[in-house]
């Protein structure tokens, strides 16, 4: 269907942003005068309460600015990418940043040079709200250099990204798969349909295609991924830190204990439960030898429902009752108000994101097509735009946005309480069973998968830090063995296993994929005790999504009510995924139609 | 043929390198011993005349034991890859340098602020040697960062040149072309045989083969491509340079002047005589319209004649006979000493080169198979060497080592005697079109398409230091409009022109490509003189030889008896050009069965 032949109700309303095209350059300008004031501020920030107050506010209004143009810039150029109206927008916001980058660097400096008087000052109480954002700058002082070694770290961001985007330049192409007497396409979409099918062919064509061309360009890849893996070493190690771990749970302010934590319990401490799940898998599957392209054949049959957008919003509803009304408010402002861009469109991005600004409501892209993971995949970005919502609504800008960190926790809470209300209420055994399986698969590649990942990642930059070459034939080796202990020893890999880890884009995101464990096993802890009626935790839930990035990850999470360092949320979080194992194994081994 | 079935005598002894591995394992602790001395120096290198000449002494002394090891290593691993001995001792060597890159990073700073103490210091005769190298690192001072700086410049060394590495990483493959009803390999080796070949159809096929690929990948070309630049133009900055170019002339110890001189000369001033050989090419191949890719059809068959080793050496000796016999022999020492490694053999590297240190001889690496070509490269790589040679043998070791600026010179003399004794021998009319065509081939390539290229990259350069967006695009249309206008009117470019840019390494080299331009250039200017009987020229030129890297480019050139910045060396040399234009224009005209 084309955008212009979508009903507007069931698009995204992005005029509230801007009006008129005028309106969005008359920002830009006033950006770029307000950064050049910014910058007149140099050597003076801290010479008295008012310059520094005027400063932060000045600063403030920039950053809210410039958020707002670049939200309304990418959302447009994200439905519309071909309109070169949008793309100019973006390139002229990103040119706006880029150009400033070098002018500001000298600000932490100098705010920091002057910590004493600072901290007076932000005891005035129209300061107070800087009071977390200056105590995190303060820690940063051991780290920062300079004021021309840092110009010369703004310089070197010219030239530190060729990694990532080489990476994400480098488009492959793939043999078809011959499927049923018929040659099909094979690309990063179809990839996972090959792997579900029921023919053994199939699946091994389909896994060989793919990740052959891994092996065919492995020298580039090895390349880019050594090539990033140096590239958060070196800003470790420059900036002071005992190697790039620590400089980056310090860039999210969580302790790198969190990060042992994690993958201790995922890879040592409950392993085991994952490993009884493939053997599960081969039993059922009934097969002498398993191998890894073997696991996401279904074990249970797909149901064929479909959800009409107001059918989404009645079950949403139904299922974000226990946080009461003005949470489900906002859940129906957001469908009225237009919040939302629901379906498919020629050349509209893929895949489903929430966004927005301090100044605009948020907004969500999604690519709505009726089935049960569009459905989940909405409630999942609700929660994502309630919780910015309730921190713009209950925040002062700088306090508003949080970190990658907390932010997983409210779009999987959702996610968790929809699945649990599709088991609770199924309508038999089969239903029951699918989506059981569904969650099963969703917590392995969450729980499991993502610390195999993170112990990946860590184990290269190491490498990286004690100058051990990464070459191809080190880097797939290890790949190759890590698999292996993760899959355990039920599962036979593929010889090509150990080049797969070139086709994942997150090891260029230095230290990000344990994050989304955490933010399940935070979700998993918070909803088995929300259904288990627990009111204290529905308020300090809430209270949480109010609190935006006011406070450390860690402080937010305790104010969740639940403590990411305690090792019960871990034991929590993985006895509810041997109860779903335990509940799966019983209705296939009973109900044999299942 | 395999390593071991070839005559001793025709391989090279590196034996007289190291005589057991032992020996060069006790180099390379002696290496790491001296830099951790080098590294004590730190803070008092100049306190004394006494220190810095220590100083120096010992940093002399293991730059030429780095260079042995180094030679030592690559020598082997480019003949025997597969021997993991010669490996390992490449990489331990490079390790040693790797290492103590970032711990030596102070060494020029702390020079260059005792400036006026270290320019008293070279005046004692123990340290006159070092003038020009000393003058040279004063020159640096306004580019000199602060020791810490300096330091954190060393150390983003590191992620500097992953845009390099994924470019030489990167190897493509092409779809086979169709010649006389059989499907043939296309490779880069084959790519310019099936340029040749007769039939339209190939050469198209080969050429679309060929650069469709560059496309296909063409935003990943463009990523590394505007990666090298943002890299040159980042050194250039932080380093204080006006821009790009600036840096590298600097580097060079040549004025900017010079560069855009060869370029005004190739691309302005002399170009229509490129015109003219292409509006010949279209007349002689009776073509109503010619291709870029209809350009390398032979207009004269190639001779089949064989060359021995030993019939090389007589005509070699022929041809530089004007030089006197204490040129010649060095060739023969080299022939004698067993130098050289002439045959190729499973694994040995391709190519050609001369190579190696001041305490060595040099050593010339061959894939000799015969032909003409093999005895123009023999003749080429033996410029090099003896220029090696001499330098070594008539200056200290850190004078001894030329810039590529002029090292192509006593490589291309060498080469043009040889062609010129060809023309002037040849037996018969066929024969001497054939070499005047291989001639002309030659010229076109280092005087007229390298400025093309260095116009190429130099807009590169600015556009990154505008921030200006280079783009796949924007960089493939540049190309285009470059190509037509070097080509001329005469000539229709492919649509896939465009993209063959990314098939060029030496963009990735910093502006390189002039120095081959400006080497012929110098080089056909003194062989026109020498083939005049002009004594004098040939002593200059000897002399020149005898002076390694003593002084800057120009002055050495100058020795040499060629000023490069007079425009008259321009006119001499496209004025060589333009008369063995005449020349074939004549004989393809008059004779006919040529």
């Amino acid at each position: 269907m084309e955008r212009k032949d979508i009903d507007i109700k069931d698009t995204w309303d992005l005029s509230t942003i801007y009006n008129d095209h005028k309106s969005f350059y008359h920002d830009l300008e006033k950006a770029k005068t307000l950064i050049d004031e910014l910058v007149s501020y140099q050597g003076k920030i801290c010479n008295t309460i008012d310059s520094f107050y005027n400063f932060l506010t000045t600063k403030d209004q920039i950053e809210r600015l410039v958020n707002k143009l670049y939200c309304y810039a990418h959302l447009n150029c994200d439905v519309e990418p071909n309109n070169q109206e949008y793309q100019t927008m973006m390139a002229a916001t990103i040119g706006v940043l880029e150009a400033s980058s070098v002018k500001i660097s000298f600000i932490d400096n100098e705010i920091i040079e002057a910590k004493e008087k600072v901290l007076e000052y932000i005891k005035d109480p129209k300061l107070q709200k800087y009071t977390y954002k200056i105590n995190s700058l303060m820690l940063f002082k051991d780290h920062i250099l300079p004021k021309e070694q840092e110009e010369l770290l703004a310089k070197a961001e010219s030239i530190a990204d060729t990694s990532s985007q080489v990476f994400n330049a480098l488009r492959l192409e793939y043999d078809d798969v011959l499927e049923n007497g018929e040659m099909k396409t094979l690309n990063n979409a179809t990839l996972n349909q090959f792997l579900k099918s029921k023919d053994d062919n199939v699946r091994k064509q389909a896994y060989t295609n793919f990740f052959k061309e891994y092996k065919k360009f492995e020298n580039v890849f090895a390349q880019t991924l050594s090539g990033v893996m140096k590239k958060d070493v070196f800003y470790g190690n420059v900036r002071k830190f005992d190697n790039a771990l620590e400089a980056s749970v310090f860039d999210d302010d969580v302790p790198s204990e969190l990060f042992f934590k994690v993958l201790d319990s995922a890879n040592v401490k409950y392993r085991h439960l994952f490993h009884r799940y493939n053997c599960l898998k081969k039993e059922l599957l009934n097969k002498e030898i398993i191998y890894n392209y073997d696991l996401n054949i279904p074990l249970v049959s797909s149901i064929k429902k479909e959800y009409t957008i107001d059918k989404c919003f009645e079950i949403i509803n139904e299922c974000l009752k226990p946080f009461g009304q003005d949470y489900l408010k906002i859940i129906n402002k957001a469908r009225e108000e237009r919040w939302i861009d629901y379906y498919p469109t020629p050349g509209k991005r893929i895949g489903a994101y929430s966004s927005g600004s301090y100044d605009t409501n948020p907004f969500i892209l999604m690519n709505f097509i009726g089935d049960y993971n569009s459905l989940s995949t909405l409630i999942h970005e609700l929660g994502h735009s309630v919780h910015s919502y309730l921190s713009n609504q209950n925040q002062e800008s700088v306090n508003a946005s949080y970190r990658i960190f907390v932010a997983e926790v409210a779009s999987t809470v959702n996610e968790t309480l929809l699945i649990n209300y599709m088991i609770n209420n199924a309508k038999n055994d089969q239903e029951k069973a699918y989506f059981i399986y569904e969650q099963l698969e969703n917590c392995v590649g969450l729980i499991f998968r993502q610390p195999m990942f993170a112990d990946f990642e860590h184990k290269l930059h190491t490498m990286a830090e004690n100058n051990e070459p990464l070459s191809s034939q080190v880097i797939t080796d290890l790949y190759a063995k890590l698999n292996q202990e993760y899959y355990g020893d039920d599962v036979v890999m593929d010889e090509l296993v150990g080049w797969s880890c070139y086709y994942v884009p997150h090891f260029y995101y230095n230290y990000y994929v344990y994050k989304y464990t955490l933010g399940m096993t935070v979700a998993l802890a918070i909803v088995n005790r929300i259904l288990k009626g627990d009111q204290n935790q529905i308020d300090n839930y809430l209270n949480f999504l109010k609190s935006g990035g006011s406070m450390a990850p860690v402080d937010l999470l305790k104010k969740a009510g639940v403590d990411p360092l305690d090792d019960q949320i871990y034991a929590d979080a993985f006895n509810y995924f041997e109860n779903l194992l335990n509940q799966f194994e019983t209705i296939k081994k009973t109900k044999k139609d299942v």
